[in-house]
C-alpha cells in the first residue's frame, strides 16, 4: 500500500487565529487535493504526525475524525487511515453558510418596504415625523415613572416565570379600570400581553383557522401589519363613513366571505381618526350578534377623547360573549412599557394564555408591576387629563395650519380624539414620490397606501409626535411640495 | 297589500337589561315567526311603531335596519317595509358564537397535556416542584433589584417604541459581557429579545423554510416546545454521550435530512445536565463548518458552572459566521426580567429584528434598563458567584439523597453545572402513572418523555427550585413510589 510522505517543512502555527486542528485539516486536504496523497494511500501514523507537527495526539485525532466524517479518509483495520476520496466538492474550503438564502426563506413576511423605511428613519433624530403614532417624548411621564420606580421597595413580589394569564394584581387593577369604561371583566377573563400588537398576533395564531376571512374597516391599521396575513387570513375591507364602519353590507359580507371575525377600531380609528357613533355601535353589535360574527375590538385610543367622553366600547354592550376586547397603555402612557390586555370568554383567554406561554413565557414582571402602580389610585386618570389637554392644543395647531395652507388642495375632518387626521388630497398624487421628496426635506410621512393598498389620495397626519413648531413648519413644507 | 297589525298590549321595557332596540327586534321576529305578520305583509309605519311603543324613531330605525340586514324585511318604494322572509334559521335568537370551535381551529398547537398540567400546578404553592427549571425564589436577587430600581432617577431615557434591535446601551453592555466569554460581537450584531424562548420563535419564523430539518440532541428541551413544529419543521434527534452530542453521524444526518440547522445546548444541557467537552466542541464546529450546517447554540445555562469554568461557547470558536448564539438572563438572574439576546451575522439579525417588530414592537424598556444596570460594573458577575455557591450546596444535597435512596433503583451522573440531574431508572416505569401518583403526594415531576417522546426511563430532577428540605423529602417520597 502506498504510504503518504510526511514532509518536515510544515508545522501548524500555534499563534495563528485558526485552531491547530483546523490547520491540520487544511494541510491534509491540500495534500489530497494536490495528489501528493492519492486515493488509497496510507496516511502516516498518528504518532508520526503528532511528533512531526509538535502537537498532542488528541489534536491529530480530532482532525482525522473530521476528515473521516467528511468522507475523505477511512480507517482500515491494521493499516491506520487511508485516503478514500478526493472529490473536489468535499475539499472546498470552509465558507460561511449562505445566510441570505436563509433570510429569504423564512416563513414570516417582511414588513413592507415603506414600513421598514419608516421604522428606520424614526431612529434618526434629525427627521420630523409627521405621521408617527405615538406621544411625543415631552408628553411621556418620565418623572412620574421614576417616582414609581423609586417607590417599589418591598413591592417587588414576583421575579419568577409568570402565571400564564399574567400577574394577578395587575389583572385585578385592569379589571377595576375596565369597570370605569362600562366593562365587567373578572381577572380570570383577562390576559396580560406585551402590547396590543401581540394581542393580535396571539389571536391570529390561537383561534383562527388558516385562510379565515377577516372583515375590517377600510382603510385600517391592520393593513399595515402582516399579523393576520402570516396565517394566510384574507382581509376583506368594509367601507366607512363619518360614523364608523358601514353596517349595511356586514351581514352579506360575513356570509359571502365566510368571515370568522370583524376587526374594528371603533374609537379614534387608525388611520382615519373616526369615532364610531353610539347608534352605529348598536347596529354593528346587533348585526354581529345575529350573524354570530365575533368582534375583535381594538381600543388602543379609546381613552384619548378630547371634547367629550367617547361612547363606551362595544365590549360594554356585549351580552353574548361576542367581543374580544384589546386594550393597551402604549398610546396613553408609554409604548416602552409594552403592556396591553385581552378580555374575552374564558376558554378563549385560556387558549391564548397557553399560546402566549409558548411564545415568550409571559410579559416582563417589571412592566407589569409598573403598570399596576399606574392603574391603582387614580394616577392614570390624572395623567390622561394632562395628555388630553396637550393633545387638544396640538390638534388646534394642526387644524389652524391645515386651514391656512391646505384648504384649496385637501380635505379633512377634525378628529374628536386620538392622534390622527386623515388628509385627503384633492388631486391624486404619486405617494411614493411624495414620500421621497418629503424625506429629502427631512420630513417623514405615513402615506395612505400603508393602510389601504389601493389608496393614492390620503396621508395620515399625526399631531401627537412632532413638536408644535415642527408640526407647523413641516405642514407648511408639505403644502409647498404638493403645490410643486 | 296585507297590513300588519300593531297591538297596543306590548311596549319595550326601558329598565330591562336588554337594550330597547333588541327587544323590538325580538318582538317583530316573534310576530313574523308566529305568522301574525306573514311574508309580504306591510309593516306599520315607523311613526306608528315609535308612538305605540313610546320610543324614538331612530330606535325603530335601528331595529328595522338590523332586520333588513338579516334579510327578514325589505324596503319597498312607497310602501315602507314589508316582511320578505320567515325562514326559521334566520329567526333563531342570539346565541354566543361557538368559541370552542375557534379554540380548536387555531393554527398554533396547544402545549402537550403534561406541559399544560405542569404550567398549572406550578402556580399551586402547596406543591413541591422537583423538576422546575428556574432558581428558587430565595435565590432571586429581590433586594438588589429594588436597589437598582431605586437608583434609576435620571436614567430613564427611553419610554417610546424601541429601535428594532433593542436599546443601544443594553446591546453595548451585552457586547462587553460577551467579550468575557470569548465572543466578539459588536452591538450591531446583537438583537435583544424577551427571553431565549422568543429567540427560538423568531428564528423559526424568520429564517427557516417550512418543513426544514433540524438536528438536535436527543433528548432535548426543544422537544418540550412546539416552537419549531409550529412552522412544520422536522426534528431529527442525534444521540448523546457524556461529552455531548455525538459527532459521527452529524455529517450523514445533515445530508440525509437536508438539515437546515443544528440546535444544541452545549453547556449544562436541558434535560441531561451534560457539559460538552472542549474537544467535542471542536469536532462539532469542524463538521458543521465543512457541511455549512449553521448552528443554533442555546447558552441559557453556560454561566452556571459549579466546579470550574465551562469551555467557551461554540460561538467563541466561530470564524465563519456559522453560529447563531442565544443567551438569556432567565436562569441566572430572573425569569421575570424576560431578557435574552441573539448574536449572529448582521443580515440575519436585521431580519429577525424586523420579525420581532412585527411580533411585539420590541422588549420592555424597563426590563432593558434593569438588565443594562446588572451587566455594567461587575454586579452580575458578583451575583453569579453567589448563585454558584448556593447551587453547589443544593447539588450536594441532591447527590447525597440520591446516593442514599436511589442507588439500587436508578443511575445518574453528577452534573458539572446548571440545574439538572437526568435520573435513569433501572426498570421501565409507566411515567404517566408515576406522574399522577407523585402529584397525589403533592410532588410535581418532569418526566423524560417531555424531552424525548419515546422515553420511559428518565426523570429530570432539578436541584434549583425546591427548598433544601423539600428536595430531600420529595426525593425520598419518590424513591418510595418507585419501590411500590
Ligand atoms: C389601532 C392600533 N392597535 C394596536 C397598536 C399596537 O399597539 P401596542 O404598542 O400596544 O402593541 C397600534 C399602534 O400603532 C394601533 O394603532
Ligand atoms: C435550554 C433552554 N433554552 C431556553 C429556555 C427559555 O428561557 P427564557 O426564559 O430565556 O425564555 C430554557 C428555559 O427553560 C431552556 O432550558
Amino acid at each position: 500500500m502506498l504510504k503518504a510522505g510526511l514532509p518536515a517543512d510544515w508545522k501548524p502555527d500555534k499563534n495563528a487565529d485558526q485552531p491547530v486542528y483546523v490547520q491540520i485539516i487544511e494541510y491534509i486536504k491540500e495534500k489530497i487535493a494536490s495528489g501528493d496523497w492519492p486515493v488509497h494511500s496510507r496516511l502516516p501514523t498518528q504518532r508520526a504526525m503528532a511528533d512531526t507537527w509538535g502537537v498532542n495526539r488528541s489534536t491529530v485525532i480530532t482532525a482525522l475524525d473530521e476528515l473521516k466524517a467528511e468522507g475523505l479518509i477511512e480507517t482500515v483495520a491494521g493499516s491506520g487511515s487511508i485516503v478514500s476520496n478526493n472529490t473536489w466538492s468535499l475539499l472546498a474550503s470552509a465558507a460561511p453558510p449562505d445566510w441570505m438564502s436563509y433570510v429569504q426563506m423564512g416563513e414570516h413576511p417582511a414588513n413592507s418596504q415603506t414600513v421598514q423605511a419608516i421604522n428606520t428613519y424614526e431612529n434618526d433624530p434629525s427627521i420630523i415625523r409627521l405621521g408617527t403614532g405615538e406621544l411625543t417624548p415631552a408628553l411621556l411621564p418620565y418623572r412620574e415613572m421614576e417616582e414609581i420606580l423609586g417607590s417599589l421597595q418591598g413591592k417587588l413580589l414576583h421575579l419568577g416565570y409568570s402565571e400564564p394569564k399574567g400577574w394577578l394584581p395587575l389583572r385585578e387593577a385592569v379589571s377595576a379600570h375596565l369597570r370605569t369604561r362600562g366593562i365587567e371583566a373578572p381577572p380570570d377573563s383577562i390576559l396580560i400581553v406585551s402590547g396590543a400588537l401581540q394581542a393580535l398576533q396571539l389571536i391570529s395564531q390561537g383561534i383562527l383557522r388558516q385562510g379565515s376571512g377577516i372583515l375590517l374597516e377600510r382603510p385600517s391599521y391592520l393593513y399595515s401589519l402582516s399579523v393576520f396575513q402570516t396565517s394566510r387570513m384574507r382581509l376583506h375591507g368594509v367601507p366607512m363613513d363619518e360614523q364608523g364602519i358601514r353596517p349595511e353590507t356586514l351581514a352579506r359580507q360575513k356570509q359571502m366571505r365566510d368571515a370568522a371575525l370583524l376587526y374594528t377600531i371603533p374609537s379614534f380609528h387608525n388611520p382615519t381618526g373616526t369615532l364610531m357613533s353610539e347608534e352605529r355601535r348598536r347596529q354593528v353589535m346587533a348585526i354581529c350578534e345575529r350573524e354570530r360574527l365575533p368582534i375583535l375590538e381594538d381600543d388602543a385610543y379609546g381613552e384619548l377623547w378630547l371634547d367629550e367622553p367617547a361612547p363606551f366600547p362595544l365590549k360594554a354592550m356585549d351580552h353574548h360573549g361576542l367581543v374580544l376586547y384589546v386594550g393597551s397603555l402604549s398610546k396613553t402612557l408609554s409604548p416602552g412599557l409594552r403592556i396591553g390586555w385581552i378580555v374575552g370568554p374564558q376558554p378563549v383567554i385560556e387558549r391564548l394564555a397557553d399560546v402566549k406561554m409558548q411564545t415568550d413565557y409571559g410579559t416582563s414582571a417589571f412592566s407589569q408591576l409598573v403598570a399596576a402602580e399606574w392603574l391603582r389610585e387614580g394616577r392614570y386618570e390624572r395623567h390622561l387629563q394632562d395628555i388630553r389637554a396637550s393633545l387638544c392644543k396640538r390638534r388646534a395647531i394642526a387644524m389652524k395650519t391645515l386651514q391656512r395652507w391646505f384648504s384649496d388642495i385637501a380635505e379633512w375632518q377634525e378628529p374628536k380624539g386620538g392622534f390622527y387626521i386623515w388628509l385627503r388630497l384633492k388631486q391624486a398624487t404619486s405617494m411614493k414620490s411624495l414620500f421621497s421628496r418629503a424625506l429629502a426635506k427631512r420630513i417623514l410621512l405615513n402615506p395612505g397606501y400603508i393602510y389601504d393598498y389601493a389608496d393614492s389620495w390620503h396621508l395620515r397626519i399625526s399631531y401627537a409626535y412632532a413638536s408644535e413648531e415642527e408640526l407647523e413648519s413641516a405642514l407648511y413644507e408639505l403644502s409647498q411640495l404638493l403645490r410643486a
